[in-house]
């Protein structure tokens, strides 16, 4: 069987991150790259820091015009965006010439949480074009909701679910420390959270969607808050700086409605040094049921390098799922690909044959 | 569409369990029960310790000639065994009449690891008919094992797994004491152990399997032991006793190597009263790896209750698994089946349509 064929779309520090680990990986090889502005016409191996040519054969920068040709790969990795309204057209492009298509937008983990229609017209072109598209990534897509969901196969009766993560922001970049307001007034930020460009953590409405539907839960109402973090002492990360009295993270909070009761109590401050005061970061699952769960996994699992395994590992799921739109309870559970990821793959799914 | 029709082939502690949980689920109706001896005859309402007929039409148990008919169900759970040996009889003789089949026996979590064999033969039968074939529960199937799988989802690379399970067997029966050894003179043990005819944990071949799979690893070497938990005090659970300087339980622990490396190491002590020694239960998952996992669960899920529910809540996608031989690594995570099964059933899998 052929090496695994790759396309990258979105070279910036996921796109490019995942570009980095797939180098380190057997039977799979980066076949193609889509970027704008300065990456164009330059070297993939230039473009992505880190990221080590070895003996490959070089790959140029191109538009996605140049790039996404029908046979050209199995799957195109899009990480350009969060939103599905804003990837959409990027992931039909991919499809209707022929290639499966897996993205990090969050919002693509369960886009039929807010975009219903989008949702099922990914789902029609994908089946059209004999195709798979999912979304993933740590969260959403595992650790608020999937995880979750495992731990409830072991259940007859689930009452309520709390799904919590304390994080740190810490390791992140200063895209990340801008989106979550590390360094802003009080003011503004409550200004922007009013006005509606506050953006915190986007996913709770897919975590949610996941589990009410894998569980067969019709949701009533769905509705989240945030909160700004104020520290009480100045905190500093590699790139956020909050200064006492200024924001440090954001405190999200949701709530899932099932026939009329609180069922779903998602719970996720993010913060950057939340070890400064004393937050013990951490993933939890508790569940009210029969049998009862009380899950802890501390420190929180690493976001970053998270979301570009959970993407790298379900590569092969995607390319061997049924055509049409997937999220994370559709497929096998991921795992990690410790060996030749040409052993995961069903020959008669591939696409480069 | 109609109801999903279940067939029930043995009606101990763990068939039984699982048809009570089923009555009190939507959409899914027992049509037949399979027994022998004293049971043959009588209604499966008056068998089963706690079932509640309701409205329902009467079962009578049968013997698998009259149960077992092309076309009488969508899927029949046999907990009758431990062993793929036991049980391959009987799951061959559900697929020859077109149905699929659930099992408990802890081996088929994963027969590839014990009884490659008869998992080939399993595997072609079940596609030679168009049905699927599934052994699943607790543990293995969930806890020691697909859990861990999951949760290297999120990592770039592996180094080493611990899969630990430290449990109470208070909860259990008559049968579980005796095969555990509760209450054993610890030279008795020693013998049985020495003579093979201490059972133990059966699924630590099956857990390590699946996990190497799962991960691509190629297992050079499997090993495993077991000690006596020999007790200081008495101990007395409700259907176990040990006196001081017996046995209260089996520690058991395994070892999988990968490329000459120790990589998994399973861990699953089990007694009764553990909390009387100040022994802490709970199921735990360290990984080293990119990034690492530290996640504990306690007390430990249920084993009783949480076996009955994984293979409840795994009905629906062995009806609608693509024909073969399936492992928990090749399906959808399980979940908790909170609404009607139906709408976790793709209709075109259906056999009673």
């Amino acid at each position: 069987m052929k090496n695994v064929k790759v396309i990258l779309w979105g070279l910036g520090a996921m796109g490019g991150g995942i570009g980095k680990m797939l180098t380190k990986k057997e039977g799979v090889d980066i076949v193609g790259a889509i970027d704008i502005g300065a990456k164009l016409g330059k070297s993939l191996y230039d473009v992505v820091p880190g990221i080590e040519r070895g003996n490959r054969e070089d790959v140029i920068v191109g538009t996605a015009e140049d790039v996404i040709k029908p046979g050209a790969a199995d799957i195109v990795v899009v990480c350009t965006d969060s939103f599905t309204s804003k990837v959409y057209d990027k992931l039909v492009f991919v499809m209707e010439r022929g290639m499966n298509v897996i993205t990090s937008a969050e919002e693509m983990a369960f886009p039929q949480a807010q975009e219903p229609e989008l949702a099922a017209k990914l789902d029609e072109i994908a089946k059209k074009n004999g195709v798979t598209v999912l979304g993933t990534g740590i969260n959403p897509g595992l650790i608020m909701d999937l995880l979750v969901i495992l731990w409830t196969g072991a259940c007859e009766t689930v009452d309520h679910i709390v799904s919590r993560r304390v994080n740190s922001l810490s390791p992140f970049g200063p895209a990340v420390m801008e989106e979550q307001g590390i360094g802003m007034e009080v003011e503004e930020f409550n200004k922007k959270k009013a006005d509606g460009t506050m953006a915190g953590h986007v996913g709770f409405a897919e975590s949610v969607g996941m589990i009410t539907t894998a569980l067969g839960w019709k949701l009533d109402k769905f509705e989240q808050d945030m909160e700004p973090i104020v520290t009480d002492v100045d905190r500093k990360s590699p790139y956020g700086f909050a200064k006492a009295g200024q924001v440090a993270g954001v405190a999200m909070k949701g709530w899932g409605y099932v026939d009329g009761e609180m069922k779903i109590e998602m719970d996720h401050p993010q913060q950057i040094e939340p070890e400064q005061v004393g937050v013990h970061t951490g993933d939890y699952v508790e569940i009210k049921g029969i049998p009862p769960v009380n899950m802890c996994n501390t420190p929180e699992i690493e976001g970053g390098i998270g979301t570009m395994a959970m993407i790298l590992n379900t590569i092969p799921h995607v390319i061997n799922a049924r055509p049409g739109l997937k999220t994370m309870i559709d497929i096998p559970v991921p795992r990690a690909i410790m060996g030749d990821m040409r052993d995961q793959i069903c020959e008669e799914c591939k696409i480069v044959k």
